[in-house]
């Protein structure tokens, strides 16, 4: 059922740092800052040659990886995003085995434009997993 | 200098449980488990198309996630690791940049039988970074 890994999303709290570090130390390819304020976030992409890594920065009121930044105060790893070929389906099948569907159970549009849905974390190892309609 | 996002590995209490629940429910192809008593885990893969998640469960006494596991106590994301051409160059650099290599700052030979690194995560966004020779 799940494809690839999308991307790793790591929460920080000065995404301009944070790109500099990747960028600079680390050699990477990053690409713009993206203010997202639908999904309250300010988005940075770090382009590996097999998938990404996404930076997030807290963006407006009530953003949600606010309280993640108050529990990490240095940053973290906020969720892992795995693609699905039929999102539903996915849905579906998580359900039908247990696993609890975050929010109203319906896909949402998420940052890259596609649809998604995340998964409790209590679920699946203690990490937030994001499900993305490839 | 950092190139493919070689895997991202998640703690867990009960390997055979999470590597069920990746194989069953998620319809991922996983490794069988492999006990490492050099590395104090227990270690199973999950194969994706681009990359790989390694599930880790504690092994023996001393076990470098055991005090991991206290603080998080359903798992969660351990590290993620970056493959790089020459892991001495790359050390030096992080060096140089002011990045602080854990350990006595020597590469040794990591679970997959090549050699690592570790950076420590506070100079990486809270998350703990390894750095493997491609």
């Amino acid at each position: 059922m799940i494809g690839r890994l999308n991307h790793v999303a790591i929460a920080v709290k000065d995404i301009a740092a944070a790109t500099a570090l990747y960028r600079d130390t680390m050699g990477a390819s990053v690409s713009e800052a993206v203010e997202q304020p639908a999904h309250g976030v300010t988005t940075v992409f770090i382009n590996l040659p097999n998938t990404k890594i996404e930076l997030l920065e807290p963006l407006g009121e009530n953003s949600p990886i606010a309280k993640f930044l108050e529990r990490n105060a240095d940053g973290g790893i906020h969720h892992i995003c795995y693609e699905v070929d039929d999102i539903l389906a996915a849905r579906d099948r998580l359900k039908a085995a247990g696993s609890r569907v975050l929010g109203d159970g319906e896909p949402k549009i998420g940052a890259h434009g596609k649809p998604v849905l995340f998964l409790h974390p209590k679920d699946f190892n203690g990490t937030l997993v994001e499900l993305e309609q490839a």
